[in-house]
């Protein structure tokens, strides 16, 4: 039985200007982006290489994303983005995450992405458990 | 009361190399892209324009968006995007999508992205009469 | 001896919000992406395809890109980009790419990139005859 | 008489996956993003910020970009971009770019861009002197 708190990976950067559009904010479709770099960052924390993982021959291929927008980010500002497990079974996992103003923690968006664990030519497979340290 | 259809804007073109990835793959991200292009098209195919709506003063901020990956597109496939308004409220509306593979009609991916009407100094507003014609 | 006007490819499409960045206009970034879609499109109207021809086990890889910014687009414009070859040698190809608007032929942006054929492990190759037909 | 050598910005960060593409690479276009946020960072280094110049009313609109590409990076290595101002006019600046390997110093690509003092309307400007602390 586990009480432990979920471990949450946190990356900070600034907003570059590729990553904003012609309202002037943040570009909805750079959360994506964010949520990725997240998702490295906390695989990166927890001591172990998406990089690392594909060369063996696996993949998380995406197969869901939702994202929710509360407030505009602009260029140049200081975003965290806060990831962790939500959820995590034998051949899928579930990250969420939260974009924040690294100066004063207001929250830009939130969302998840589910992944499926996939070989290279396609076929879904169990997460290898050398890779069980980072889920969950 | 309303029997009607929704109408339903079609646009297609091919895959970007530049929206591929290492997965040799088109990148979650991009049928974001692929999204807001099927919506800029579905008011266009409506006789309006989303970049006219923008001059008066307007915007359709994104609060939500939603996408469900089916299967992989690669470079150079032609993809067709197809959008209908699924929800509109007075200060609010809903667009659906499917993209799916031009040549055989396989669906690559599917989702939904909320908006809100917003004015220049980002309060929420009423869609105005006039561009109604293309909601719902 | 040739006389010939070297093959012009071109193709038309709307500029994309996700495109654009907080100046309110297209990002120069952008460009790159278009300019691949001229060079995409030239192959495919001299009846080939990149596609393809990465499946027989080569690429062009960029050496280098140039771009000059001569007037600014904006979401929704119909952009058409122009692409020929303006250099061809046994192992390299230099396209040249014109950025217009597809409206009144205003030139947005001008420029050109350098490829070098290799293959899949990275070592420098002459471009196969096969593929001759679309390069000068 | 000026003997000094030239301020070099420096800023690292691992390649996003999304900046990757089929060939398993960091794509072309992606050096643009990687030269324009050693070109923030450049500002942000001389303790100035473009977001606060750009609210002054003054752009930096870019009028030409050249890369030069020399080896490929992939997804998670860590890059650092150096940038310097390599000439600056009273109403243009041109930076110089290296994107290196942060583990090795491999040269990846280098690059410059021009760009032109503009106001709002878009009249081209002399650089205001509160700016010029970081130019040159």
């Amino acid at each position: 039985m586990s009480d432990q708190k979920p471990f949450i990976g946190e990356v900070t950067f600034h907003v570059r200007y590729a990553e904003t559009d012609a309202m002037g904010i943040v570009h909805h479709g750079s959360y994506i982006i964010y949520f990725e770099e997240g998702r490295s960052n906390y695989i990166r924390q927890r001591g172990s290489s998406y990089a690392e993982f594909e060369r063996t021959g696996y993949y998380l291929t995406v197969s869901e994303v939702n994202v929710r927008y509360l407030r505009p980010a602009r260029y140049d500002q200081r975003l965290t983005v806060r990831c962790r497990v939500s959820e995590a079974k034998s051949r899928q996992i579930t990250f969420s995450y939260e974009v924040v103003d690294a100066e004063n923690g207001d929250v830009f968006a939130t969302g998840s992405s589910k992944h499926i664990c996939i070989t290279q030519d396609g076929q879904v497979a169990r997460i290898p458990d050398l890779w069980r340290a980072w889920v969950g």
